[in-house]
């Protein structure tokens, strides 16, 4: 079995934008909310949608199930205030999980969670504590989105290894779910989303995680880094003696807990990934239909096709890095 | 002839760190100015601190000539206002210019510029143009060190690409010098400095070139990425669907005026930066005394000990990589 742990629905039918699109504008002119209720998007829509983009992609490639989510850059969690958050999440989430419905066995929903910058961060957690709850007990999903600047672009929340996010991290060990670390959209201009803030979000939690004592506390909390981990694996030996100047513990100890996914879109890179990274701690995913989705004319391939860069790449235990790391680290996948 | 082309000068005598303490305090409570002549440091200062430091380290490697610019996290740009920055320039980089004055075909210079975030952004950029035209003219400097987030961490300058920036382009180019991109420190929790925002500067800005015909405008135009690009050589597959998906010139144009350095600091790495990029895109670095100084237990060398990990990789041209390149981007080396 082939268990994508990264695909975001991107190819959502249009009424969704349009309602976030009134659902800001209302909030920007007057403060008024616009009602979950007013989103009518039909079964057919959502198979249209499905059929004729991941689905179909999965049927090309031969990969199995998807771990799905909202789209992440539309995340946006800078817009308006904690309700406008915790409206797209439900609106978003809600919509997942009939994907899931609708192709039972093809996707497994991952939420969106209705962070809110400044002001409201903390109240926020609070909010993500209960949709996360919401979504896992009563819509099935197996884990979270979890972003570490919902303010955008310009870096403005403390570090996620702050206990303001504590309690998000007591939940998910209690529910046995793991984050996806995951930023959504740059509203920046210096920092391009998909190639720029995408990665630097990875890179930057690494670190954040790599000074401070966590995992100590959540022995058994699970992060996935998606896009490959940004630049870690790269610098892997910028890590490893950083954590040494430090008199850290061993950089490998952060494998205990942090996940790295496949969302490297040429060969070389992967098997950087796979020399670096133990196999145990890597997850096949595709981030399909997303960043990139251009055919690489040197592969007559889309980028985003991972599954077919790694079939030219020695793995020792390809069952685990295609399927089986994905269900030992999402456990309610079982 | 082995060019590190890298290195700050982060072993400078304490005297420089008091002054700079003093100048930030002064402004700080009263607006003040501390004179640059304030400022005493020996010869025999300045030397002790090259013999016992990278002087000692060029000899133990066997390199010998190291293009040698101020601490780069200790630039801070961010501090006062733009004159802050600029009296804190000319004191940097006359003591480097000092630096290669005692050690001559040791060291050569690479100034800071007098960059200040904010209002006075655009004014700073033009005290950068006239303090790189006398580290060139007068002090013989053969480059600079250009830093795309002057707030220090939360990244609120327009990208590099800006027209603002213009002017020093004009300047680099009339003097043929190129810019090692530079971020400084971080004073950002969320970003720790060495680890995650030098690395997600590189990676930042190699996407603001991607975006921009900023080489259109500027053909003979040289910047270099250091710490090995950031995360760009090990995603070089999502760059270059980025630059397909949209109808951009190939990601490969991009090498006719992007170098990066070797400032990684394990073998798989560096072997990955020569996989992905040419030969002739690549310069050696250390960043010697920099970012990571313990020795790594698997190898029994400093993790920054570059040439050490180099030397067991197959290079074509390895003049090329390890002077040869250096001497054809900075251009008054010869």
């Amino acid at each position: 079995m082939i268990i994508d742990c990264h695909g975001h629905f991107t190819t959502a039918p249009p009424a969704l934008g349009q309602w976030r699109e009134r659902q800001i504008r209302a909030f920007e002119e007057s403060g008024a909310r616009v009602s979950p209720d007013e989103l009518v998007i039909t079964d057919d829509e959502i198979r249209a949608a499905i059929e004729n983009g991941q689905l179909k992609l999965q049927l090309e490639r031969g990969t199995d199930l998807t771990i799905f989510s909202p789209g992440a850059g539309k995340m946006a969690h800078h817009y308006g205030d904690a309700q406008t958050s915790l409206d797209w999440s439900q609106v978003s989430n809600d919509l997942i999980a009939r994907v899931c419905e609708l192709f039972p066995g093809r996707f497994v929903g991952v939420c969106q969670l209705p962070q809110s910058p400044g002001a409201g961060l903390e109240a926020s957690i609070g909010n993500s504590v209960a949709e996360l709850e919401r979504c896992v007990e009563e819509l099935g999903f197996v884990g979270c989105l979890l972003n570490p600047d919902p303010s955008d672009g310009y870096w403005q929340a403390p570090p996620l290894t702050d206990r303001l996010y504590y309690p998000l991290y007591e939940k998910m060990v209690e529910l046995d779910v793991p984050a996806m670390i995951h930023v959504a959209m740059s509203r920046n201009e210096a920092l391009q989303g998909t190639c720029a803030h995408y990665l630097n979000g990875d890179t930057a939690v690494f670190m954040q995680l790599c000074m401070s004592d966590l995992f100590t506390d959540f022995p058994t909390l699970k992060l996935i880094l998606p896009h490959g981990g940004g630049a870690v694996p790269y610098h892997w030996g910028r890590y490893r003696g950083w954590m040494l100047d430090q008199k850290r513990p061993p950089l490998e100890t952060m494998l205990n807990n942090v996940f790295f996914d496949t969302c490297v879109y040429h060969k070389r890179g992967l098997e950087l990934l796979l020399d670096v990274i133990p196999e145990s701690n890597v997850l096949f995913a595709s981030e399909m239909i997303g960043a990139v989705r251009a055919v690489d004319p040197e592969t007559g391939r889309r980028f985003d096709d991972t599954r077919f860069l790694l079939d030219q790449i020695p793995i020792k235990d390809r069952q685990a890095v295609y399927g089986g790391n994905a269900q030992r680290v999402f456990g309610r996948l079982k």
